[in-house]
């Protein structure tokens, strides 16, 4: 039986779980569409459009890029690992703590993978500390906008000088962005134009609440590159059904600001309430936050009892086994939360 | 624009196209499979089930073979990609014409392909011709069973020598089924327990005419290869919708003989059709009929004036620009596609 190291696996549990372990839109899946997702399945007696003619075109109109440099594919982590077929590259940097699946997807090419270590005492906010870092003979560099499981956000300036450098150096610089809408912060997609080696990584997932349907895409000016990705796995990797909800999920401008605005007054609800428990919380930006309860190695199988799920962050490179994180939710959910991790930690 | 070798992509046309294309059981979709489906799309706020427990507890029942066996993925095109990136085989063999895909995710490893040709004049069989090519040295077979594009099944007796040899040679066996339920022809899934060597491939896609929906699987008594396998891709390959679906399907048992009961009847009317035409059939055993035009290189194109798709098959290599695929489908769509094809035949 493999093994599973993320959030989100409600399947392994016999009764329903309140599930604060995947980072999703509070308010869940938008019902048109819930909705275009079920008449697709109608659409699903053909192979799917191999190249999401369709949903290219309504995401190149809502990020504001030309349908070529569009990429979709069954997920942000289903894009990363092409991306490191196509790329095969022999030396990466990534953050530690970030998101295991980059270098789960570089170790698959046999490449060799660098921590930059981030730190607590700083927030785990990225410095210019990496700059020396980006050098010659480095391949590719991945980071997380907001990072992941931290919530915080680059700075603005500190990433185009990245990129900058980048570009000097000849490193494939690679931004997550998978978060960023349900964040403050802003994407960096007007740097892509005269960035080739810049690839932004975007996705349905969290912003519309449809992780079981699998749908991320990627941004590069660089079409060659996307021109390998798309032949570095199967030809129909976006199911009808997530190809049709990403086209119903693109004719909804309003809902990330819908998310942005409950997420404004419900996480610094969640942060004082976890404060108040006595747990560290570094202050996210993102729908989620990092905490650590000093000595207590045991919180997610103590929540488990009460029906909730959290995320330990023991197996995160760069964290401990006192290391939390939890999604932000509804003022009810987040209620129930703090509730539930009161009696837990009495 | 990456370019795509496939059938089955009527987004490529701005009417409907009645598509012979992309072989599929008959009478499509079953309705249970269809509700299955979008009753799941209210689940797919949670991640899929990343083990496909359920999935897969339901296949090992409908197969006959442990769970343990079974690895479920994004359709068997995903599998194959898994497979190759797993198994990092450095010499492989595959039949010419057959499945295109083995070989591309055979060149995504770097491994070096040698092809088999398979002969016009001997139906297209494979024969024990094979044999001496299996050698210690060769890492990979790739065999098709019914081969696609020509339909024709492999003699078991001569399957079952193939596997020893393999064996012997420390050859992997591996045996892409997804068409054979809708033929006469047995599986190999009694030879799993005693040769670890050997791979199957299976999909839902055909037997249940899903293929937007992605879900295909693997079997194999190698347990650490299918580990390596679900590693070797993303955690989440398999969708929340593409799994109820499978479930549903195999609550089915009889619906693939309703496919075979109609085939029995249609391949033979469709084949004799196309003989009285003027075309070469190769009498396959499968869903689909290769045929061959003499000195027609635009047979698709014609078509297409009609409203058809048909597979031209000038991309498989050890056929010729004047050979095709056609689906055998009901008594009615089979009708039109004759009446088409003997207008622009005239």
């Amino acid at each position: 039986m493999p093994t599973y190291t993320h959030g989100g696996d409600i399947w392994a549990y016999s009764r329903p779980m309140l599930d604060f372990s995947a980072n999703l839109h509070p308010l869940g899946m938008p019902p048109a569409v819930a909705e275009a997702a079920r008449s697709a399945v109608a659409d699903a007696v053909h192979y799917p459009d191999p190249l999401c003619r369709a949903l290219r075109g309504a995401i190149a109109r809502r990020d504001g890029v030309p349908p070529e440099q569009v990429l979709c594919g069954g997920g942000a982590a289903d894009l990363i690992v092409r991306l490191c077929l196509a790329l095969r590259p022999r030396s990466a940097l990534v953050t530690a703590p970030t998101f295991s699946e980059y270098e789960e997807g570089l170790r698959l090419t046999g490449c060799g993978v660098r921590r930059h270590l981030l730190l607590p005492e700083g927030q785990f906010d990225l410095t210019d500390a990496i700059l020396p870092e980006i050098r010659e003979g480095l391949d590719v560099l991945f980071l997380c906008n907001p990072n992941n499981p931290t919530g915080r956000l680059i700075d603005p300036d500190l990433l185009s000088e990245i990129c900058r450098r980048c570009g000097q150096t000849g490193t494939r610089l690679v931004v997550d962005e998978c978060f960023l809408e349900l964040t403050e912060g802003d994407g960096a997609a007007g740097l892509l134009r005269e960035n080739p080696h810049l690839f932004l990584l975007r996705a349905f997932t969290k912003t519309y609440a449809i992780p079981g349907l699998r749908l991320g895409y990627g941004l590069c000016a660089d079409l060659d590159l996307l021109d390998r990705m798309s032949r570095a796995g199967q030809p129909w990797g976006v199911s009808t059904v997530a190809q049709a909800a990403g086209v119903a999920a693109c004719a909804l401008p309003d809902w990330p600001e819908q998310g942005r605005a409950l997420l404004r007054e419900q996480r610094p609800f969640l942060l004082r309430g976890l404060e108040e428990l006595g747990c560290a919380v570094w202050a996210g930006a993102a729908n989620y936050l990092l905490f650590r309860v000093p000595g207590v190695f045991d919180l997610k199988e103590r929540l488990e009892g009460q029906g909730i799920l959290i995320r330990s962050c023991a197996n995160y490179p760069g964290l401990g086994p006192d290391y939390y994180r939890t999604a932000v939710r509804t003022g009810g959910e987040n209620s129930a939360l703090l509730r539930a991790l009161k009696e837990v930690l009495q």
